[in-house]
């Protein structure tokens, strides 16, 4: 099922009439069986994405309820699951343990700032059309950064898995060492126990099914289903040994019952935790961005769909805006719960309005139970999710592939872990963008020849050609601009220099659809200083568009005062090697 | 006289060797005669910049010493007149006006730590090789930034010009208005009588010799002589009339005679002015070096000489470091000087060692007569110099070529106006960053096609070429990088969607010499998400080095378990045609 081709203006802007207009009762049964398996991984991760967060449970089961109906009806992509996701979770925990803001007041209502701010911010980019600009986070920075907030996140769980005082020690292995001996041997059991079980219930029992021919839906639902099953049985074993009350388990606690309401409360008289909390919001709001665009066109490729990005731009940003009037924190696409859909045969965003539907259930019914679930046991869902992320190994490879982009990995991993989350991002964008720089302005061009009897024209340096002595052919094989412009009239002079006989320099420009000012302003300096010492410059094969914007300036004035256009280098040569 | 190939290596480090090897008789006529022209206008201007720059004058002639002669030993433009200069100067004068820097006492001591600091940062780029990231400051950000800086220095000369009370206005034309009501009527009277000479003796006393048939030599020398002539006559006249003691005219005041001494008083005990002059430093040395590098370019170019950027930093760092140790201000190539250099006949920096030598002569022998130099003839001097380089017809032109670089110049002049000069080409160098990432974004790629009974291949769109239903050709014509991979891959989907008989893709790699992680992440993904749906990828004409690239990585894995790479499109079509 595709929409591009829509010339429909509505449909454009609410994806939703699409699919609903074309809506087929096969569809109808894979949405219904995806949105409950969905529904089975939703919950916990909303719990535990908010204990990640820093924040409390309910503000990340209320990000699962609105936000994902919102980009039903607007999203581009027919599987992504939106929703809370540890990586914006991190970043909302890291901005909110910043002094500055800690002193703003409760962190719940950073945490919807946080959530407006980041959506207002994505829908202003997308009624500028910015959405391109992402493409600079390349995907070295984005891998770099992923693995060390990755590591970040699963040192931030181990007071929890483990029963420790509250304050995590980050990297400082003294502290967390020091903190090791107040381990608390019940939540440290339940915390072990739930890993194993996590890990057991995700290939191995999928190898085992798969060996007892178990169908194949069945199998994804008894994967998934792991992390609310072991939420059960510990919650099960917490309240039947009162292991909170005897023996200081941390639990999730009281959590308020029913659906949010709509509130602006977050609309504060005072500027100041929107100035503060700015920078924080743009770069979480732009990485789960880039993230959910990332996911949303792994599904939608699989199945030649096609996602908008500027319409995710819209989609997510009022989603956003959706999770901070209804009390929840920033939202994104999440990885894992999009490829659980999808694989569970999700034909459209119909199967996430069911999820929804089965989750606010759960939040209306069902939050007595939820107040006995250990934290520990969220804390290893968080982890065995995460630990994947981490990979060292890419590292290697990329460096092995491309050194810069090895570096960029590398800079950007280190910069997370030690300067912050943000501060490596910003210096792994840095990086790239100084490196791409350096690279663009050591532009290819050849001194070409001609093979003999031939038209064809070649590098000299590759291939056995004719060359003349009063006369240089250049290839310039980049756009010309003032990151290159230097390094072509340098190369220029390099063969033009002390060769007496030379009377003819031809560019041949048969690569060049853009020079800019910077270009234009040096190569008519180069034309006057050739004249100056009885060379002349001419051009060839210059392409239309060039030969427009050229015709406006001095430098073509320059050059028809002495020198040629010619319309092929064969002609160029015919002409110039009998002068 | 070139030395580019010279392969002695102290030459290369010292080009001094190399000249004076090489040193012949009528060179040195040429280049007494050039030392004492140049050395004519370069006591009025070093005098001049310092005022402009808001500093004693001898901070200006102390830079004129040390600086030229070291310049002369390392540099390699044989005729670049390196010392106070007038950008420099208005850069300098907004530094130390900063609040913060004024309460770090004496403004002479924060100039002098601004040359030593921009000479190290020299030095430090040049060991680093990274001469080559200035070519980011775009000619349209710098010809902005020149418009922009040159009308302050303009509106800063007015109050010395009209003997208004010291606190310049800046832009603020009520102030201005204000002020003019107290214009010292003989201080006015000076300024306007040299402003009119100097005017007088530019181009039109030029035309007149030409006219009666001058020689070209005493051409140069009696229209350079203007600064000097117009000091001496006016100093005169307020000698003779003693309009400093009886009317107000406020001139110079005493010099400390002498050569300076050498000092390392500006290192300080204590860090801080060091740290807070850090970014003014960093910009005042690059903007000198891009002034210093383009300028000598220039002249070498006319010549057939080589500038060597990376020697240039050095030159120009020890340059800036020998100002610092006696006494001086930073100092850069100055543009009026060099082409007076040039075109009185210079052959060697032999002229500027001359040149100094009658400045260290003036220093010795003339401070007192300087005393009595009223301020208005220096504005004078000043304005005159600078009033070319404003040029907001340039905008205009810019603007017509190409939109984008013609916006960077505007907002560059707008931001050195309202934001201030370092601001404003901050403001201008982001800018072309930003806009030459988003047009590397959109990459030109063809869907090409056979012309008939040939083996050549030409864009569908332009050429009446054959083409297949199976089977599609994409050439793309740019290295692929995490900056278009996203546009390609789109372009590719946007031919390859809703083509139902569509079996091949096939890339043509002619034009690509470079492919990033991020471009094969994404390429290794788009085979995967083709092969899903029944539609295989091939490559054609993959250059050696991509070839040897691609061969580590799983996209190779992922292309050759179903694709194929050709060697020529000629064969794909072949192959592909016939499947």
């Amino acid at each position: 099922m595709t929409f591009r081709h829509n010339k429909n203006n509505i449909g454009k802007y609410l994806p939703i009439l699409n699919w609903l207009s074309n809506y087929k009762k096969q569809d109808f049964n894979s949405d219904v069986f995806a949105g409950f398996i969905t529904a089975i991984l939703f919950i916990p991760q909303g719990m535990a994405y908010a204990m990640l967060a820093g924040l409390p449970i309910q503000v990340g089961l209320y990000a699962s309820i609105l936000p994902p109906i919102i980009y039903a009806f607007l999203g581009s992509s027919t599987t992504l699951s939106v929703g809370p996701v540890s990586i914006a979770a991190i970043m909302i925990a890291s901005a909110l343990s910043a002094p500055e803001i800690q002193a703003l007041g409760n962190p719940v209502e950073q945490a919807i700032i946080l959530a407006a701010e980041g959506g207002i911010i994505l829908l202003l980019m997308a009624s500028l059309r910015m959405g391109g600009l992402v493409n600079f986070i390349s995907h070295p920075v984005l891998a770099g950064f992923t693995s060390g907030a990755a590591i970040l996140i699963v040192l931030s769980q181990i007071p929890h898995l483990l029963g420790l005082p509250a304050q995590s020690c980050g990297l400082d292995l003294v502290c967390l060492s020091d903190q090791l001996q107040h381990a608390n041997p019940y939540t440290t059991k339940l915390g072990i126990f739930s890993i194993l079980v996590l890990i057991f219930m995700g290939p191995p029992l999928f190898w085992l099914l798969t060996r007892f021919k178990i169908h194949n839906h069945l199998k994804t639902a008894f994967t998934k289903s792991a992390p609310l099953l072991i939420i059960i049985i510990t919650t099960v074993l917490v309240t039947y040994y009162q292991l909170s009350e005897h023996h200081n388990v941390n639990v999730v606690g009281h959590i308020i019952s029913g659906l949010p309401s709509f509130s602006l409360a977050f609309i504060t008289n005072s500027s100041s935790p929107w100035i503060a909390l700015l920078p924080s919001a743009a770069f979480i709001s732009l990485i789960a961005y880039v993230e959910s665009v990332a996911i949303a066109k792994v599904t939608a490729n699989l199945r030649g769909e096609k996602i908008a990005p500027n319409q995710e731009l819209i989609a997510l940003g009022t989603s956003n805006v959706a999770s901070a009037v209804t009390g929840g924190m920033p939202v994104a696409g999440g990885f894992s719960r999009t490829m659980v859909n999808f694989s569970a045969g999700a034909r459209t965003q119909l199967s996430m309005l069911i999820a929804v539907a089965f989750l606010g259930f759960a939040v209306v019914y069902f939050t007595d139970q939820f107040a006995a679930i250990p934290k520990a046991v969220l804390a290893a869902i968080i982890l065995v999710a995460i630990a994947p992320l981490i990979k060292f190994r890419e590292i290697i490879s990329t460096w092995k592939y491309d050194v810069a982009d090895g570096i960029a990995q590398f800079i950007t991993l280190v910069g997370v872990l030690v300067l912050g989350i943000e501060e490596g991002i910003a210096l792994g964008v840095l990086f790239t963008i100084i490196s791409f720089l350096r690279r663009t302005s050591r532009p290819h061009i050849a001194v070409i020849g001609r093979i003999k009897n031939t038209e064809q024209f070649r590098n000299v340096d590759r291939h056995q050609v004719e060359t003349w002595d009063n006369l240089l052919l250049f290839r310039i094989d980049e756009n010309i601009t003032f990151s290159n412009v230097d390094y072509i009239v340098d190369f220029i002079e390099d063969h033009a220099h002390n060769n007496a006989k030379l009377k003819h320099l031809v560019l041949v420009l048969s690569s060049v659809s853009y020079i800019d000012t910077t270009a234009i302003e040096l190569l008519t300096k180069t034309i006057k200083s050739y004249k100056n010492r009885d060379i002349t410059l001419h051009l060839a094969e210059v392409k239309g568009p060039v030969m427009d914007k050229l015709e406006k300036t001095d430098f073509m004035n320059q050059l028809i005062s002495s020198g040629k256009i010619f319309f092929h280098t064969t002609e160029a040569v015919k002409e110039l090697c009998q002068a």
